[in-house]
């Protein structure tokens, strides 16, 4: 294993920029922080150790990437946890593109929190669902807030950007079931949708919802009754009463 | 109103401590910023304005309490948000001494993120409950990210912190249905709760869920199923998809 202390090594450099979406894009790669991040069989670019850092070998060993050991100083630099672990992955970027669309897809429509999608990708994992699509202007899934909620999740889908025009096009052709969450006079409840073989499932943006256009395509528009006071829920939780809605339904197909 | 701009100004100095706890604590008050909050009837201390911001007239003065416009430097030093809309308002402490209990209280035991919080917060607000009760170890109610995330509805829960012994003394007392929110041998599914006429529904802290003693007291403890690879679920999503499938079975009594 390397020690690397020079603010001036060209890798360094070149990791350390990895916290902007342009240089992970020109690069390629993204960070992935903490020691959860060994349990996954996905192998790493590289490991990065801090100078202090306790760590298991055996844990380390069985990936065959290029092992590093930073100083205090640039390990600092390259962290984005006030209580790191000492420990930081840097991947590829993942081979997402859909080939074949499953029968159940979720689509989010420019959700901007990476907390949020994080959450959910983590969530759609969670149901058993495994494509998701994102429209353009939707948070970037190599964001290290979204890294970190989506626990590894992220490793287990396929996810694609599309521009709406081509999602529009897609869902037309590929004659999906089309449910939009949102909160308007004619949506249905959750727990009344109807399902079909093919269901595409779309939730949107944080302030402004899913964009008129896709509500227009929508074979239902699907609401989560609100009882109290607020006046809406936030996306990830929305996201989750809705699928987990849908895969109780699904279940009951089955039995 | 009044213009401030000096960093010598004694409520200057007061408010920009309220990001802390401790200070939080000391003064009973807190901080909420953004135009959302004008709408709610909650009468704030103070109003504070940047000197730039835009803002109309009548949505500031049905408000009688003190109005301050702050200069850039300032405001910049108490604002808790990368693009603010320049807007902050101070209030005291609310008032959610639980007096007499709901049919169907939330409890949070230790749970940390900020965000996590408020998003429950909200999401218990619009599933129709009116009691939260959180262990001692969680989150700060006043801390900004939960005031934010929580979108008001801060305002329209009971919410009073316990200790655990004192918690587990109410239940009995109180002779609460006890659910907890775990996966183990013994977990029933959600959808398959029992529930009576009065049920406290317990979920617990990020990493180790819900401690041991609040586990033994429970007379179920319920579990969402896992069908895909993630190992569980994000606290707010799993609070959501069971406080959900509660009212479902609730409002089916009713019917």
């Amino acid at each position: 294993m390397e020690f690397i202390s020079s603010k001036d090594n060209k890798l360094f450099k070149t990791i350390k920029k990895l916290k902007i979406k342009k240089y992970r894009d020109r690069e390629n790669l993204f960070l992935a922080e903490g020691h959860k991040f060994l349990d996954f069989s996905k192998e790493p670019r590289y490991i990065i150790l801090h100078e202090d850092s306790e760590y298991k070998f055996s844990r380390i060993e069985k990936f065959k990437c290029k092992k590093l050991v930073y100083s205090d100083t640039l390990f600092r630099e390259i962290s984005t946890q006030e209580n790191s672990q000492g420990i930081i992955l840097i991947y590829d970027f993942l081979d997402h593109m859909i080939k074949e669309l499953g029968d159940n897809i979720v689509i989010l429509d420019r959700v901007q929190d990476p907390g949020n999608l994080g959450t959910i990708i983590r969530l759609i994992d969670a149901v058993g669902f495994k494509d998701l699509i994102l429209t353009t202007g939707s948070a970037d899934i190599y964001n290290d807030k979204v890294v970190r909620s989506s626990m590894g999740s992220l490793f287990n889908l396929n996810i694609n950007y599309m521009s709406q025009e081509d999602l529009i096009a897609l869902l037309i052709n590929k004659e999906y079931n089309i449910l939009a969450s949102g909160l308007t006079s004619e949506s249905v409840d959750y727990n009344k949708v109807k399902l079909m073989g093919k269901n595409a499932i779309i939730f949107g943006n944080e302030g402004q919802g899913v964009s008129q256009n896709l509500l227009d395509l929508s074979n239902e528009i699907v609401k989560i009754p609100i009882y109290g006071s607020a006046e809406s829920l936030n996306v990830g939780v929305a996201t989750g009463i809705i699928l987990y809605k849908i895969r109780e339904i699904l279940e009951d197909y089955e039995v």
